[in-house]
């Protein structure tokens, strides 16, 4: 699989395709050092082997954000050190840390605009994004990534929404001014030699919101300013936030934040028209920078025939990554079987949004990291019988099936459906032995198979085919 | 061209492959009743030949709506078969009517949602559309328009945000039984050979709203039912919707509301992914109920290769229409030169939005609808001398230049672009002699080239061009 042929960024030669985006964890304390938590956080990941992993943005100006990572000044340095030589260490996967700056905002909704910025405040940023880019080489990573995405100050100045009078806003080339005075600033101070990538938005998907027609021309423009990677996101604004009383706004929780993490409502790679239209106009000027695809990339080949087709360079995967951290070994070592698969519910989502540690709903309880295993023997059905059912009742389809055991634990029970006669596919997982499921229409049989899991990935056999038809 | 070429439905004879969606005009009285500047409108789109006109919603109900037709009683069939039979008089377009059943919204903001219906209630509404139904045939219309599209009562149904407890909601099936049972009643009353086309959203643009995962089933369902074409809109929800004070709620006012008619900061064609998808759909399930595309179709090109691809079978335009409904006549005449050309600066929606009679900013001041003209002279250059210049001030690009005159009236001046070598086109029309393109990046050689142009759309000779590139 070419997923799995390495891929050399300016030097940086990465083991694969995959790349772990930057995911909040709120793991961290307000002090914004890494921690203990963090650092297994990172570990765990780099124990998949993912060609590349991008740690969660750190800001670059210091000031009260809660439990985010900071890298505004030298004292960040030693714990950052720290969790990139063990990941080193332990794993090939390259590091590179995500640099961010964000405005204030307050828990009555307030919040600061790139409107409320002077020139010289826009200047001073570019300073501590490059001075934080210093340190972040200097901590030892292989990379950095720039957030110029969702609702922080560089994508704010991007936006189409940004009505700045002056030279650092209105037109496309004035929005692109201040981004553009950060990357000179972060090259000028890493040097030529070390990868700097950027993450935008392909669309921001708020009204008055800019589309691909903007989008393309400032991804040509990260390119001709030399960013050594280009990975694209979607969404994840303030403008259209819900907010909640008593609680500062959050700018994953309206539309462009279903967006940014498309849902089990969406299709399959929901954003990839966004990261193949730039790749082409890229390419159709001239510029091959390597361009990563995000949003539901939920099966190796899907993530495959992206690079086949050369739509993009790299596939970034953070959801199905945090379910399963070992994605990267098992999908390599022929053992997709094994997969713990991701069902896009968006709980994690949920817990960032309600400023809690993030986790994974499929983890055991109370567990903060995904769970390594050795167990090779996979559970057995209890009575050796799935016995399986299907039963319509009112225009769902309810499920139930016999408990299985396993020698150590059964994490989960997957559910696998198929609608008219296709192939059987991961419709989600549960943990109990219960399930109904809304996505139905009368008139296509439907047939349903659980398996259950353990947590080192291992399956039991299928259950019987539970077969139904809604009248 | 295939754009030109009849298309029939079930007996009705389109004359060429455009069609007017359905548009609301507000310039009805709160009567409901047809009067004489309805008339007018579509006589003037009919005047223009465009395959079908499908005119505006009018509700299956009654109540009150403010400026809204309805035919919720055989008190309206009169007024609107005189407008019919006017039409067929003067132009070979067919005429349908669109019909639509809302909930109540009040100036607080609060509104009615399907939460709130009995599911008696939902039979009545069956039954108010399959009489309504009846009533458009009786008017001497060649067919109906069901619309589920939007934020109005059918489209709430089928909305993924529809989570009744009951046989109506939550599962995609029950989502889908209420719209089912209207389309039953509906061919009940009109019978077999009377063509019922049906309007959805193929995506909602809302958080938690369906995608084409569902569309694609809904879609199905209704080709199954005997839909004898289905077109496909997006967006215009209620759930995004802006509320301002003192003004009930109106669903085009959010990110949703863009989606629904996507501005100049859209792709040209910005939702034929979703009408493309859901033709394959309904193909690959053995069925060949014609899709009518829409949204920022802009080109005659564009038109022509989205059915020569066979991604739609209708091309709807309503802006494009609305600026000049004389656009099929002209272009079936090869005289595409002639073109008024729309902007896609939602004039006319802003104007929806406060609900003010819906214009095009490009006519006439005070005109209420599309000029007509005779006139055969194009308009000419003041002195001979068109006298462009583009500069760059504060990075954006300053357009000045001389007046034109015309025997009648010069009606504006159309802008045309070239960036980066490109071929011109249409960037945007204006009624003064002064324009500032924000839509610059530096580097990129621009070229501009302005015609003035009067109401038949006689065009002056291009002026000079004025290059300009930013630094």
């Amino acid at each position: 699989m070419k997923l799995f042929e390495p891929f050399t960024i300016k030097g940086m030669t990465l083991p694969n395709r995959v790349i772990v985006p930057a995911m909040v964890t709120r793991l961290s304390g307000e002090d914004g050092h890494v921690n203990r938590d963090v650092r297994e956080r990172y570990l765990r990941f780099a124990a998949g082997e993912p060609g590349l992993i991008v740690v969660e943005a750190m800001s670059v100006h210091g000031g009260r954000s809660g439990p985010l990572l900071k890298i505004s000044g030298d004292e960040f340095i030693p714990g950052q050190a720290e969790m990139v030589r063990a990941i080193h260490q332990t794993s090939p996967s390259r590091v590179a840390a995500q640099i961010i700056h964000f405005l204030k905002i307050s828990r009555s909704g307030w919040r600061q605009t790139v409107a409320d910025l002077s020139a010289d405040d826009i200047r001073t940023i570019a300073r501590q994004y490059a001075e934080s880019a210093g340190r972040v080489r200097r901590a030892g990573y292989d990379a950095v990534e720039l957030h110029m995405a969702h609702a922080y100050t560089l994508s704010s100045l991007l936006s189409l929404r940004n009505r700045r009078p002056d030279l650092y806003g209105r037109s496309l080339e004035n929005r692109m001014r201040g981004p553009g005075e950060v990357i000179s600033a972060v090259r000028s101070e890493v040097g030529e030699d070390f990868p700097v990538g950027i993450r935008f938005n392909g669309e921001e998907c708020i009204k008055d919101g800019y589309t691909l027609v903007d989008s393309s021309r400032i991804a040509l423009r990260m390119a001709e300013m030399g960013a050594d990677w280009i990975s694209i996101s979607a969404g994840g604004k303030f403008e259209d936030a819900i907010h909640r009383k008593g609680q500062p706004l959050y700018p994953y929780t309206g539309y462009s934040g279903d967006r940014c993490m498309p849902s089990v409502n969406y299709p399959d790679g929901a954003n990839l028209y966004m990261s193949s239209a730039i790749k082409s106009f890229l390419a159709a000027h001239g510029h091959g920078t390597p361009v990563v695809a995000t949003g539901k990339i939920r099966t190796p080949d899907l993530a495959e025939s992206i690079l086949q087709r050369g739509e993009a360079d790299l596939i970034g995967m953070a959801r199905a990554m945090l379910a399963d951290p070992d994605w990267p070994r098992k999908v390599r070592d022929g053992r997709e079987d094994r997969l713990v698969r991701c069902v896009y519910g968006n709980v994690c989502k949920a817990l960032d949004e309600n400023f809690r540690k993030v986790r994974c709903v499929l983890w055991p309880k109370g567990a903060l990291q995904a769970p390594l295993s050795c167990d090779d023997a996979p559970p057995r059905w209890v009575y050796d019988d799935p016995n399986l059912t299907a039963v319509v009742v009112e225009g769902r389809v309810q499920l139930k099936w016999n408990h299985a055991e396993d020698d150590v634990a059964v994490y989960g029970y997957e559910i696998h459906r198929s609608a008219d006669g296709e192939p059987f596919d991961h419709l989600t997982s549960v943990k109990g032995v219960f399930y109904v499921d809304d996505d139905v229409v009368a008139g296509v049989p439907y047939r349903y198979q659980v398996m259950a899991y353990d947590t080192a990935g291992n399956h039991t056999r299928p259950s019987n085919t539970a077969s139904v038809r809604l009248t």
